[in-house]
């Protein structure tokens, strides 16, 4: 153990960062729930605490995001949307936002600003209030030129909220829309790669998807493939549930840009961070309704069901392939791009 | 205004900082205020949002501290110290503090494990739980070992939260112990200065000495000397509820060591980062009361009056010198240490 250090991958959202957060963070700390909510030992994209009839959300993320502004977005849309989302993960509505902004001394004011603009105009689309921040200066080649942290509050009635180990043999498993936009863009842009279709980031704040599922019913778990994109996010909620999800391959909607960018950067698509999408597993009599609601969203009309939950080979994520076979997606070490989100 | 650029000054709590605030930062935002709550526009130590018959408090910052580790402290233990401070400022009892650490590739699992463990220790001081985090890695060189940004959530009952603009002619000042420790000793550190008396951070939860107070009753404006240390904060009580501040000389706690380490560093311990303190305003037939009360819990043993509010020279601190003077103390223009929080 003497020497150990942290290395890319322990911040990357697969199976290493898991080890590291299970093994040296959680246990360190002895309080780690309250009010009756939901703690860290949940180990979900946010936490909560019973308040009357409510149940408040919390989640707070950095944002470290190279470069700053990249194709489809930029930081401040970034600590915002993502936010939002870990927000939404969990059946709230967003209401609140607080921001931490740590800047590098010599960091143009112009930028800053830019960057400001950018969270005020994402948070509009939600909407959700900016209510409080902070910001701190470190010197010049202490920090990178800008790192955001940003805590969400949400609200559910009490009893509603929705957590990622909730999947039960039998439900329909809907994706919003496209996977890998986000972290295929970023490394196409930090590679140089230019394609005939330019690649964007899918940075968007999902609430109105997750509103109007919630508002048909019948949702049994929820989350944002992020870091790990959806091949992590998928065996988090098959293993946290005990079940299984078989995903078909060909209903898995990719961009064809963002596959062909994929093959010349040796990526997966299903390994990458998305920034603008959720996994909505749902009860099998609910599963049109609430496809067809999240169609009818902004943010959702490329939604598609791509799978199904299963009892057999538990806290497996397996895929019928196109061709007929079938292969265990596993959860990645760590997201292969660093500094994705 | 092109070309302007941050400088660390624009991060030290004091005017240069409210400038970049109040022109750059507020006027971006366009929903600063949920629930009804104390929003953006307050720049207040957190905000709020009302929620049934509670109020519930929300503070986010960013800490930067450098060294990780200095004599009395750790940036674990200034992370949660003072997000629950902060918290605290507003009469919140704290209940759930959420973490985001970024750290830099390289950094030893152990020296993690040590910042962990002084933030668990910290928390149960309190008592107050950590209910969830995040975790990021950067690569070599993109920031200095680690930033912890922290966010605290807290409870009052409807009606009794405390803001920073609420003191009147007439109430008195309490300071609950001595001034400068914080930064003084760790401006010491990094200079390499020896003195007869260590000199160490005076970092600690002071919810035991709001709690106190809050039970006597009659606070009418609270708020923690931090960046701009007891000169910053008292201007904004001033500047915010439109009165004066008058402040005794000779009644001011600071410690020999502090005294002495200031002189030779050339630094005004008024201007300087406390990390354990809370100035608490008080109505005047309250102040015995809530004095007796702080100096009875274990962050508040060495509490006094340290001045009175009046009514004219409004929005100004003045101090009454040993020799008989008036001096008036201005807010700083910024923190003279950078990275002391």
């Amino acid at each position: 153990m003497g020497g150990e250090v942290i290395t890319l991958t322990h911040g990357a959202g697969g199976t290493l960062m898991d080890k590291l957060i299970k093994t040296t963070i959680l246990p360190s700390f002895s309080l780690r729930k309250a009010l009756d909510g939901i703690g860290l030992d949940a180990l979900d994209d946010g936490a909560s605490l019973k308040l009357s009839e409510y149940e408040v959300i919390a989640s707070l993320d950095s944002h470290t995001v190279s470069p700053l502004f990249f194709p489809g977005g930029d930081i401040g849309r970034l600590a915002i949307a993502g936010t939002v989302n870990d927000v939404a993960m969990m059946g709230g509505k967003p209401v609140a936002i607080l921001d931490a902004i740590v800047v590098e001394e010599g960091f143009a004011v112009d930028d800053l600003k830019r960057v400001i603009g950018s969270m005020d105009e994402t948070a509009r689309e939600v909407p959700v209030a900016i209510i409080g921040g902070d910001v701190k200066v470190m010197q010049k080649g202490n920090i990178d030129q800008l790192v955001i942290a940003t805590c969400g509050i949400g609200l559910t009635r009490r009893g509603t909220i929705v957590s990622d180990d909730g999947a039960r043999p039998g439900d329909k498993v809907i994706l919003s829309g496209t996977v890998g936009d986000h972290g295929i863009a970023l490394m196409a842009e930090r590679e140089g790669l230019k394609f005939e279709t330019a690649l964007e980031s899918d940075i968007n704040p999902v609430w109105d998807v997750v509103e109007a599922a919630l508002k048909v019913g019948g949702i049994t778990a929820m989350k944002d493939p992020t870091r790990g994109g959806v091949a992590s996010a998928l065996n988090e909620i098959a293993s946290k549930s005990g079940v299984s999800i078989w995903i078909d391959e060909e209903r898995m909607p990719i961009r064809d840009s963002v596959r062909a960018a994929s093959e010349m950067l040796g990526l997966d698509p299903l390994e990458v961070t998305c920034e603008g999408k959720a996994i909505i597993v749902v009860r099998k009599d609910k599963a049109e309704g609430v496809l067809e609601a999240i169609r009818r969203t902004k943010n959702g009309r490329e939604a598609v069901v791509v799978g199904e939950v299963r009892s057999d080979h538990p806290r497996r994520v397996l895929l019928r392939t196109v061709v007929g076979g079938t292969r265990i997606i596993q959860k990645p070490v760590g997201e292969p791009i660093p500094r994705v989100c």
